[in-house]
């Protein structure tokens, strides 16, 4: 019989990386979904073409949407990301101006589509509300209004033909769980791409909200980040 | 003082355009959202473009986002569009495959996305549950629970600078109604597009769904289709 699928949203982070590893375990088909919004760095996005091929997902779809014209973060826009934060800062629930203006609903919005042709009720997201970085759309909360829409916004709402459920299997893990998890499922982890502003040699800086969260994960797991090994994925 | 801005999608129809004159009644300054999302035919955005323009619109965003790696409808999709379906068939509630999966979802976020970088908090959709082609995401239940998503998905409603509300005016109203309250609103209605499938020569088919839900509210109006005048638009 052929697995079902679910929809996995795939930025090519350790987060969601972990999470397509997720529904691999849940005994999923994978089909990936990977959105080129104009980050400031297309390092990301190579992550998640390396990370999809090894998986061996059943589909990877790379859809541009180019958020530019309606966008005021930091990831899109030309203002520079934010370093060194104070420690009470990174964590602390504040919103940083690296906040992309109802980003998760969007992506969200466009994994219920591909969803709905493919023919699958389960979309996974890697969002995480403990050592998130204070985005109003990684609570679970969100998630569940989310689901709400997707059962009233579909045609298999309607019909019956089945009942969507978003699942964000990290939303309650630390940072240093989530890298203990993706070791034991096997995650490439060295391939996995976090940083918001990696140097033009394409090195994580170490220094923005993203690296200093998957640091303290890594450090708090008792396990070196394979990524930042001399020549890991360059 | 200057007008709290609103955000209306626009795609150029008469529903869309009547919306936003109705955003404009309500005292609001418009920031128009049209989504050029790979439909077969460019007419829809050209009657956009031009409707924001007579409309004076404070601004008018176009967003490019092909749907067509995730789609299977026949807007986008090389599908044939249905033509003189059944009576009983059009508005009857039956989902017809012209229906593009979570259309309304998608374009809510990402005029969600607008709103909260423009610092509105209304956002107008002009889709009408009477007249309807039975697309699952035109019903007001559905509108309900995106409001919800838009107040915990976004900084504003984690903040509490405010409260999105999704305001659909025409939901409850006759086609032949949305006729009538266009014209008392002196929405330009030759600029209008409806049809799903222009002839090569630019225009209406006729016999579309979107044609005939058209037709029959000019009729049940008592008032001829300005857009049908020969010349019109061309």
């Amino acid at each position: 019989m052929a697995l079902a699928r679910a929809v996995v949203l795939l930025s090519g982070g350790l987060d969601s990386s972990t999470t397509l590893w997720e529904a691999k375990e849940d005994g999923f088909a994978v089909v990936a979904l990977s959105v080129d919004y104009g980050q400031r760095h297309r390092r990301e996005l190579d992550a998640a073409m390396a990370v999809a091929a090894r998986a061996q997902v059943a589909e990877h779809v790379v859809l541009p949407l180019d958020l530019r014209p309606i966008d005021g973060s930091t990831l899109t826009a030309d203002i520079e990301v934010p370093k060194d934060r104070d420690e009470a800062a990174v964590g602390s629930g504040s919103i940083p101006v690296t906040y992309v203006p109802a980003r998760n609903t969007i992506l969200l919005g466009l994994a219920l589509g591909l969803a709905e042709t493919r023919g699958a009720f389960d979309l996974y997201l890697g969002i995480n509300a403990v050592d998130y970085s204070g985005y109003p759309d990684c609570r679970p909360e969100f998630v569940r209004a989310f689901e709400a829409v997707a059962n009233l916004g579909t045609k298999a709402g309607v019909t019956g033909a089945g009942r969507f459920s978003v699942r964000a299997p990290l939303v309650s893990m630390s940072k240093a769980d989530i890298v203990r998890r993706a070791r034991a499922l096997g995650v490439p982890l060295e391939l996995t791409w976090s940083c918001y502003d990696p140097s033009p040699a394409g090195r994580p800086c170490g220094r923005c909200d993203s690296c200093r969260l998957r640091e303290k994960g890594f450090a708090e797991a008792g396990v070196p980040d394979p990524a930042l090994r001399e020549g890991a994925r360059s």
